[in-house]
């Protein structure tokens, strides 16, 4: 067992999963805790793009814990998001934006959640209250995490304190949140590494209730003719994936940063759920839906209201 | 549905669920919010003595609540300990000092835990985060509620940041914590008006683990034997209750507060959980828990760790 507390964010780490766990390390080290960064998974193009920017490396990789290792997790609570192990584990602090279930502890803890748009803002607000100066390194990591959560302000996960922390934070960073912003958006639009495989796994959640498990899987694009191209690898790869997990249903969002849209290619057994929640009928396994890039906020809690 | 946001703590409310749930209803007002505290059942004497000490009602009573109502947790989270009809709540916030378990929202919400004695103690830090007053009426309610759920200091639950709360709220309602915290704990040790089933609910929570139901009882007393008296009346109402609520095991802990030791009565058909647990064997129903007084840090764990 690792003697340090562990902090990572999801499986399938976003720009925000992995920023937020850097920053609570230095939140945490300042308070003198021994804690460490770890991930759960590749670092996508557009946190490397924040790294890089950075001139920092990404933090440690670990696949499992061992039974009762200290953990604190960031940007999730849910065990099926979470690593290997994680129900023997000791969570010490959770410090998250998402609803709260398939979580829970044998013993009291520190749990800080707010519907908020990204872990980072509530990061922000402790800094704030603990009156612990903001270093430059961190106002970025803040900053790139709001920026790709919210879409850079977009989406309907956005709220006003995002905005404000983003606004401060960028003064602190020295930079112009809608020049970065852009391009750390667009440097994550970049596909043409993945193969229909890695596609589907850039960013990818399950979620349950009761014994229906389903997926949703997104990625950000400027283009979705471009990712339309290989439409039935990406249906064969999702199959797969569907098959091997025993899923009801798999959901990917090909969301359009540019317009604020999304096409979703929708398979398995129970698709019906899919087309009750947005009152659609797919065509070719496909339904378009306007307005939607909130997987959180606009996807899984309307499938799980239809389940 | 009410228009108001609901306020409340657990079913069968002790002294932090009563005050906490005035405290919070002050905070949010502060706010600008339309908020009610309520409660979910009778205010035992130890409360009724800081609700008469202030000239103060109780909260009006509620029984459950309808599909969609907005409403804020305090002192609890688990479903089982909660109002009936909280499933299909709308939970906007939680303040509470538990494990979280048996709890899950569809959406995000702002939820608050720190692993301190009492829910008052985290109240106190939420109005210091927001440079809010503190006056005599909720200083004395947080300070109560801290004195009730450490008793007194002495639980292994009481953690520095609850001293330190009340030793500041001391000073803002001018009293003297020693002597005003044991006349109200020994306010609360007056069990003469209880019937046998009224004394087993008196402050009485369940806990599951699977399929595995077990409730934990507890009532603070100056002298053991007093309430031994009745010990037969008492087996058969926890008797009456197991078979009721389908449970595997009740645990009644007899608690002295002046010396912090507990007697238990343990009944039903899974009392090797609770021998296996404590590594004791139960003589006539009873076995006697040196320097235990915690349900939530001492036997409620123990006995999930155990089964």
């Amino acid at each position: 067992m690792e003697n340090k507390t562990l902090i990572f964010g999801h499986k399938n780490p976003d720009t925000d999963s992995i920023c937020s766990s850097l920053v609570m390390e230095k939140f945490d080290r300042n308070l003198g805790f021994e804690v460490e960064a770890v991930r759960l998974g590749d670092v996508n193009k557009e946190t490397a793009y924040v790294l890089n920017y950075l001139g920092i490396e990404a933090p440690r990789m670990i696949a499992s814990v061992e039974e009762g290792q200290a953990v604190v997790l960031v940007d999730h609570n849910e065990f099926s998001q979470s690593v290997d192990g994680i129900e023997k584990a000791k969570i010490e602090t959770v410090v998250d934006h998402h609803r709260i279930a398939n979580f829970q502890t044998a013993e009291p803890l520190y749990y800080r959640a707010e519907p908020v748009g990204c872990t980072s803002t509530i990061l922000y607000k402790k800094f704030k209250e603990e009156n612990m100066t903001i270093e430059k390194k961190e106002a970025v990591l803040m900053l790139s995490a709001i920026v790709s959560d919210t879409l850079l302000f977009k989406s309907p996960t956005c709220t006003k304190e995002d905005k404000i922390a983003c606004e401060e934070l960028a003064k602190i960073a020295e930079i112009d949140v809608n020049t970065y912003g852009l391009d750390m958006l667009k440097a994550g639009t970049d596909l043409s590494d993945f193969t229909p495989d890695g596609l589907i796994n850039i960013d990818s959640k399950e979620f349950a209730n009761g014994d229906f498990k389903f997926q949703v899987a997104q990625v950000n694009t400027a283009c979705i003719e471009d990712v339309l191209k290989d439409k039935t690898e990406i249906e064969n790869a999702i199959q797969n994936f569907i098959n091997s997990n025993g899923l009801n249903l798999f959901v990917f969002l090909i969301t359009d940063i540019i317009n604020s849209n999304s096409q979703c290619i929708v398979l398995g057994n129970n698709t019906e759920a899919f087309e009750k929640a947005f009152n659609t009928k797919l065509e070719d396994n496909m339904a378009f839906l306007e307005g939607i890039v909130s997987r959180k906020k606009q996807v899984a809690p309307v499938i799980l209201n239809n389940i």
